[in-house]
Order: C-alpha cells, then structure tokens, then sequence
C-alpha cells in the first residue's frame, strides 16, 4: 500500500514537469484549434541537436568508463527490440480485423526508440536528481535497430510463406490475377510493389545488412552516432557546455508542444484501422516496458547498473519511433498501412510512454531504490 | 524645463539601447538595399519563443501573487482596447478620402497589442533598471481582445445601417446593381464578400464569441496562454531559467531588425491609401498611450501599481498588432483593405511605437517617479 | 627539427577540436550517404548569427581601441585580396584546359573571405588561449570587396581586349556569327549575355562602384557591417553576452558539419572542369595564407600587431568565399563557369583552409612565438 502510495504521489508530482506539462499543453492547444505552428525546420534542428547533445554525452562518458559496464544493458537492449516484434507478431497480428503485415511493422516501429521520448526521461530523471549512466543514452541503438530488422525481416518471411502457400494451392494461375484469395489485402496493391516483391524469385531470403545500412542513414541516428564519434575522438567539452547542453531542457519543450499537437491531429487516422489499435498502443509501452525494466533490474543487482540506468532502458522500451522508424518501415514493407503504425505510435503510444510510462517507470525505481 | 530635460536626456539614451539599435538598423539596412532576409521560420519561432516566456513570467507572476492587484490595470486595458477603436471611428474615419471600413479597422489594429513591442519595452525597462510588476505582460490580451471585438462588431453595425439605408432609398433595386452610390467602394467587390454579407440576412448582429475564439486561436495569443498556464500550473522554472529568460533579449534584437526592414518595406503600400493614415500613424501611438498612461496613474496612486506597470500599459496601448491582428480583420471585416491598416501599423505605427513612444513613455515615468 | 616537431604536435592537437571535428564529421557522414539535413533556414540564421557577432565584436572593440593600428593590417588585407586573384591570372589560368575568366573568377572567390572560416580560425584561437585584437574580424571587407571588385574588373578587362583583338582581325564579321575562334568558349554563350557585354561599347571601362555597393549588400557583410555600426554606436554589451556571444561556438559547430557535407556533395562538380582546379584549390589556400602571415609579421615586428592577428590575417587569405562571393561573381562576370569556382572553393578549398590551414598557422604562430 505504502509502495503504491509512493508511486502515485511521484506521478502525480511529475505531472507538474515542464517537459510532460508542454506535451499535455500542445494536446490541449490543438484541442482547442489553436492556429499555433512550429516550422518544420525548427523541429528538424532541434531533433538534431537533442540526438547530437544525447550522443555526445554518451561519446564523453564511454571515453572516461568501463566499457563491459555496457555490455549487458545494451545485450538486454537488443533482446528488447526482437521481443517487442514478436508480441505484436502472436498478440496484435491475432486479433479481429488487424492485418498481419501492419501489425507486423506496428511492432517494429514500438520496437524502436523515440529520441525525444528518452530526451525526455533524462531530463525527468535529471529533475527528480535520479542518478543514471551518462552512456545510457547511447543504447539507443541497441534496440532500435533490432527492432527495425526483425520486424522487416518476419514481415517478409510471412509474406513468402504466403505466396509459396498461394502458388502451392493454385500453380497454374499467375497470383496477380488472383482475385477471390481469403485474404486479399495483403497482396501487392499496385503492379510495382507486385514486381519489387517478385524480384528475387530464386532466393527469399531477406537481405540484413541494407536495413542495418538505412537504419544508420536516418537523421535520428546519424546525428546520435556523429554525436557519440565526436564524444569519443575529439573535445567537445567546450562547446558541449556552452550550447548542447544549456539549450537541451528548452528545445525538448518546444519539441514537446509539438508532438503534443501532432498526437491530437493523428487522432483521426485511427478511425481508418481497426480499433484494436488503440489498445495496443495503451497497452504496449507498459508491457514493453516491464519487461525492460524486469531486465534491467538483473543488470542491477549482478552488475550494479543503476536505478535511473533501469529507468532509461524502460523508457527506450516503452517508446515508439517517430522519426526514423517510419521512413525505414515503408521501405521495407511497403504492403503495410502507414496510417495503422503511425497513428497507433504517434497519436496514442508516443503520448503514453511520455506522459504515463516515464512518471510510472521513474516512481518504481524511486518505490524500489528507496 | 527640467522635466523637459530630463525627457530629453532619457530619450537620447536609450536610442543607444541595442533594442532600438537593431530595429533602426533594420530600416537603414532596407533603406540601403541590402539583401540580407531573415527566414520567415525563424521569426515564427522567436514570436513563438518571446510570448511563451512573456507567458510564463506571467503566469509564475500571477501563481505568487495577489490577483486583485491586476482587476484595476486588466479594467484599464479594457477601456482603452475599445476606446481607441471608437477614437478611429470619429476621427480617422472623418477625413476627406478615408473609407469608414479601412479606419474602422485600422482602428482595431492599433488597439489590438504588439507581442514584439510589449517585449521591447519589458527589455527597455529592465536595462533602465525600473521595476514592474512580472505580471504585467499578461494585460496584453485584456486590451488585443477587446479592441478587435469592438472593431468588427462597429465595423459590421456600420455595415448593416448603411446597407439597410441603401435598401430603404432604393428598395426596388439589387444593392448589386447598383453603380451610382455616393460611397460605393463599401460596397462588396466581389461576388463572394456580397454572399458573406448576405449570410445571415434575418438577424443583423454580429456574434461575439466567434471573433473572440478565433483570437484566442491565433499563434501570438496561443503562444501566450499556454505560457500563462504552464506557469500557472507547472513548475516551468528550469526550464524557464535555462533556456526562456537568457535567449529572449538576443532573440528580441533578430525579430527588431526583421520589423526594421519590414516597416522599410511596407512604406510603398501607404502611397495606395490615403494620406491621412500616415498622420494617425505618428499621432496615435501617443495619443493611445497617453489615455492609458493616465488611467494607469490612477492605478498607481490608488492601488500602488508600479510606474514600470505603468510604463507596460502605455506602450501596449502605442503599439499596433502585428500577428494576430491583420488575420482576424481580414476574415472579420472582409471589405477592409489590408494595405491601409497593415500599412499603417507596420511602415509607421510600430516603428514610431517601439523607437519613440517606449523611450518617451520610460522618460516620462522616470521625470514623474524620481 | 623542433620546429616542425611543435608544428606537426600542435596540427594533430587541434584536430581533436570540436569546430575540426565537426567539419570531418559532416564529411564523413555525408560519405557514408546519411540522410541527415540541416535546415536552409537554419544555416541562413547561424551565419547571421556568427557574422553579426564578429561585427559586434570588432565594433565594440574599435570603439575602445587605437584606429591606427587597424590601419597596416587593413592595408595589408587589402593588398592580399588584389594580389590572390593576379596570382590566379598568371598561374591558374595559364594551366592546360583552363578557361581564363574561369580562372579570374575562381581567383576572386579565393580572394575574397569566408566568414565561416573565419569565426572557426577565431574560435581555435580561443581554444588555444592565444591572444589576438578583437577588431580583427573587422579585417574581412577590406579583403573581400578588393579581391570581388579585382577579380570582376580584370575579367572584364580581358574579355574587351579579346572582342577587340578578334575585331581587329575579322573587321566586317558580327563576333555573335563567328565560330571558328580558338577560345570561342569565351563569347557569350546567350543572346542575352552578349546583349550585356555590348551596352557600354563607347566606354569599356568597368564601372567599380556598382560592384562594390553589391558585396556590402550581400547577406554576409550587410550582417558583419550591421554588428559593427551596432557595436560602434549602440551599446550592445547586454545582448552581446547573453546571446550572440554564449551562441557562437555552438552555432559554428552546426555551421562546419553543413559545410563539411556539402563539400562532400560538391566533389562531383568539379569533375566537370580541368583537374588542375584541384591542384590550385589545395596549394592556394597555403600559398594566400603565408603570404598574408609574412606580411602580419611585418605587421607585428614594426607595429605590435599580435601574432594571433597574424593567424586571422593569414586565415582569411587562406579562405575562399563560400556565401557573398559567388552570386557577386556570377552577375559580375556572366560568362564564368559556376561549377568551376564554387566546386573548387566549396569542395576544396574551404575544408583544406579550416582543416589544414588554420591549424598550420596556429602551429606555425606558436612555434615562432614560443
């Protein structure tokens, strides 16, 4: 009860924040109709500057720490990402008019890590004097990428296995010309998504290496990493001081009202899929999070990773992409409804893991540390 | 004499203030054909960066202090929104080549408030080293408000009397078909203004509510009240402190210059209207902020509002709008042309505002207070 | 032998700097086909931003200082700025499958400044606590507009004497109908061109002036020479330090990523043009900056000019204009090839001057000043 009380008190409390206090504002604003628009260039820059501050840090922190310190948070990271695909593959994809394909890259895109939605819990963790790793950021990767992978690489497995079974049951027809199969939505809409499907006919084996590839090209990622590389090889203490790091709290909050009013206007594209949908976004980033947070706890208590450290992993779980994830997903499985993963992580499971998960996630470590 | 001097002496010195300095610069830079050009993105952002703190301060304000103290200045705000209105209806609008709608509206604008011109006097004060009350800058909607509202609603009263009069001369005729009226430049000129007007033909009255929401909605008040709020109702103060208070001044002289330049710009569009609005330019900015010097002296005797406050009413009723103003008169008085208040209010009225009646207004409270 | 020991210690040193590091990281991530973009707009107010700052700076220092000592280094700018592009008409221009106005021009942009270069030379010497004259910014026009206005006029000069020469020798023929002229790509290539190279057939004399008012009208000195009248006549110290001041380092870092990518995105181009726009681009920065750095010691042996005044002198020689420079050239002297002198200033020229320049002559004032 006592533990309880203490949870709800700390998340009630955390409400209060500036960070969750913009994002809860710009939900509100654009309720309302407000007219109010940050340009797309400034969002842009301030993702960049938040995932360069957030790479430098760790860049700075791994020069000046063990290494095998990180070895077992960024192993319980990947195991995550591959996780979070597979539930959304045996939950989501089972439930009543949800398509396998879309829950598929649903999966994929929970899998992978919002930047601004772990922006977001260093600086709640930094106001509540929560100590963490200052690498901890830097296991971004670790299950973003994964995520990314699996949830391409099971996409296509099932729409192989599909085929084959298609072409087993009626060889003699060209499946293009198919037209009263059970489940005829996950064909290839268009003639040349039909023939990108068609084009290794001899092997189906999936290609990795080119997802990793892109994975790495997206902003996001290549703006943290470039962070982390000039952490690790050059000193940028000076300008990291001086700039990166003054305006980090600041840029998050703009970035903050912002995604608060594109939640509110991504609402609608949930209407076009199924219900199911909004569910799961509830649901997952808690789910996905406790697991983490399970995870981390072992790291914990074998190997002294931090409270806050566990907090972060959770929050990385909890979140969903919103700016590499997207592009790389549409890519990769282009037969999947860009409405279904981006409305169920922006509209619903981005505000989730920001305003319920990290309040949540932060008031258990504090419920258990102390 | 010595109060004359000591005016005189303050005024010279704040031209040297970079505020002034950067806005002044902007017009010998324009005047000189200089290419340079501020992107339109980044002077969204400042707007958006300098009403949110503006917000903020008073909302934190307002959360530690007495409320009562604001009822006197906030009903003073009021009064002078909606005077300054009724003021450009029977003077600006009486002379010779003035449309009734153009004054009726320009009115409106230089009732309506200048975020950027609030911002330069709250510098302006601060670098003079002359208290005010940090809630100060939340009267600005009390008077942006009211001085819209009160310009569509005369603006449509007018509107309806003239046309009914017009019916009841020649009730046999379409007020369409007409070509010979005395005033016939009133009149819609396009076919759809001439629907819009005829909209709602049984009930002449203007409706209230919408007028105000739609302000409320623009990016200028929005920016503000969610700053407002946030203070009210967060703990923004980190944020606040980091990022917020230090970058407003620099980003304050970026958006002077930019209206340096716009007002240098916006010179050629007063040649299309007639003369007179350039002489209501100069003159009503002092003129406005005068009457609310005056009624904010009373406040200041009688309930200890500080002269700086006093300094803050004056100015924002000097000052014309630049933002939320010109969209809600567009849509709320569609048969006003936007060169004439525009024009008016950009290329004289804010510059006159922000480089001469800060300085006098801070002069005067400085011969008066000490 | 200690000397070059200091030297090369000193180079690899300042590789580790955050402003290097930033410009090898664009390059480097740009290589690797990241996807990652800067905003225009954003790079747009950063150079205001730096430009504006360095302007202040020199302004508020030459009110505080000695002009006279200003005045043999501004002279000896000025005599670098003529000679750089004479430089590149007997040498560059005189190379195999090199046009001669594409040489001028190429010359001019050489010539003239790169603010950017420029404010990471500053930033260096910062880091290296080596002292310099704050008005040492302010050296910039008085090598940039000579080296424009050498480079335009003497490209005009050339291409008179040409079209007289070939009308000395075909008297009756139209030159517009020749087509058989050894160099003919050097006649207009458009009607238009050649419209533009007939109009003052009385006079052949270019006029200086026009080019002149058009570099300070660019938006790089129109900000520089804002920032020093502001600095000059205001008193800008507030928004000096709290802004634009803090905001540097951290401004240019995004600045040098850009300019790394895109001088990793120009490589192509200059593959469009001879090879030896290579050669020239990586010797001339070195060749410009040491003739500048013997005439700074001049400088600083008679007149006391600092040896870190010395580096920013020769640093602005080494540095090829990459924003005022290019559209002053291609009005000026319509017939060069863009691709030729921005390629080889954008892709060359600028990353050898900020990543090999700047650290050689810190090196090189350090190993002669201690």
């Amino acid at each position: 009860m006592d533990f309880l009380s203490l949870l709800l008190m700390d998340f009630v409390k955390q409400l209060q924040s500036p960070t969750l206090g913009f994002l809860i504002g710009g939900m509100i604003i654009a309720a309302l109709g407000s007219e109010l628009v940050i340009p797309e260039s400034i969002c842009t820059i301030i993702v960049f500057m938040l995932l360069t501050k957030i790479g430098l840090t760790g860049g700075i922190a791994i020069r000046n720490s063990n290494l095998m310190d990180m070895v077992l948070p960024a192993l319980f990271a990947i195991v995550v990402g591959v996780l979070v695909v597979f539930i959304a593959r045996y939950t989501l994809a089972k439930l009543p008019k949800v398509r396998t394909v879309d829950a598929i890259a649903t999966g994929g895109l929970f899998g992978a890590v919002s930047g601004s939605t772990m922006a977001a819990a260093l600086t709640l963790l930094e106001e509540e004097k929560i100590p963490y790793e200052a690498w901890a950021g830097a296991l971004y990767p670790f299950m973003d990428i994964p995520a990314l992978v699996t949830a391409i690489v099971v996409a296509n497995i099932y729409l192989n296995q599909k085929k084959r079974r298609v072409e087993n049951e009626y060889p003699s027809k060209q499946p293009v010309a198919a037209g009263d199969y059970p489940d005829q939505q996950e064909y290839p809409r268009t003639r040349q998504e039909y023939l990108s499907q068609q084009q290794d006919p001899a092997d189906n084996r999936v290609k990795i290496w080119p997802i990793i590839e892109e994975s790495l090209r997206g902003p996001a990622l290549s703006a943290m990493l470039l962070g982390l590389a000039l952490g690790l090889f050059t000193q940028p203490e000076s300008v990291y001081k001086s700039f990166y790091d003054p305006a980090f709290r600041g840029l998050l909050s703009i970035l903050m009202l912002v995604m608060g009013m594109e939640a509110w206007s991504r609402i609608g594209e949930l209407r076009k899929v199924a219900q199911w949908y909004v569910v799961y976004s509830v649901l997952a980033p808690f789910v996905h999070g406790l697991i983490a947070f399970g995870l981390g706890l072992i790291a914990h208590y074998t190997m002294g990773f931090s409270l806050g450290g566990v907090v972060v992993l959770a929050v990385i779980a909890s979140s969903s992409s919103d700016i590499s994830g997207p592009p790389t997903l549409r890519a990769g499985i282009p037969s999947a409804n860009p409405s279904a993963y981006i409305g169920a992580s922006t509209a619903v499971g981005t505000p989730v893991a920001i305003g319920l998960c990290i309040p949540f996630f932060i008031g258990l470590a504090q419920a258990i540390g102390g």
